[in-house]
């Protein structure tokens, strides 16, 4: 990944999870995540219904296939830049399978500070393709990994 | 839709838009938007490679199917608020056959004035189910439209 990609993954707070609902629909939901070690954490910290999965967690069990669009936004469109990382995502049951991660949102969101992550659900997000833009380049590139 | 929501499209900058690509997996882009009476203009500005379609217009025209989401991201987590709507896609080879979508564009756009959008190809997006998030609800609320 270039330099300007991993800042950008390390800046912007929040980005665009898309998972594919039973229909074939794109399902998406903002997420708040954290980088860790080449992959992509994302906590389960809504609580559903009584008794109802997520959406988002039903989608990956029935197909793990997933899109994350972290996106920069700024008036001046010389700043504009997004990263796609599309890859396979994984749902862990208990926050306390993935250390690293939770240590990595924390790090990053102070309110996860307080909050029982080993207890939540984490999403993994393993990419196997990255796809980069930036307004001064001109044209999308993409990165294999 | 409710006050909070027109509010939230009124004024964010930009939103994802999500399309079915060939594969099934939902393919992500950001993009500038206007809500034109109930519906979403979207211009596609960008200059693909000579010859070469973008992906989001060869999906819509494969499935009309899109979903487009507005994101309000801000650490202070009660301000949360999210808005999906569903629906049908459209291009429209050029600009001029939506007057209304240019001026509601180069509105919210200072850059679209000296564009000639006109020339351009929109997407028109029909949204048939809208869902609302905010953190002080707690609950998405589903509007059908």
């Amino acid at each position: 990944m270039e330099a300007w990609q991993e800042r950008l993954l390390a800046e912007e707070r929040s980005a665009v999870l898309g998972t594919i609902a039973r229909s074939g629909l794109p399902q998406l939901v903002p997420v708040c995540f954290a980088p860790v070690g080449g992959d992509i954490a994302i906590a389960i910290d809504e609580k559903p219904k009584q008794g109802v999965t997520l959406a988002r967690v039903r989608n990956i069990e029935r197909d793990p296939r997933a899109t994350l669009l972290v996106d920069h936004y700024e008036d001046a469109w010389e700043q504009l830049a997004w990263l796609r990382l599309e890859g396979n995502a994984e749902v862990l049951q208990r926050g306390d399978e993935w250390p690293d991660a939770l240590d990595a949102l924390r790090g990053r969101y102070p309110r996860y500070r307080t909050m029982a992550l080993e207890e939540l659900s984490l999403i993994r997000l393993r990419p196997t393709r990255v796809v980069g833009w930036r307004w001064q380049d001109g044209q999308a590139r993409e990165l294999k990994t």
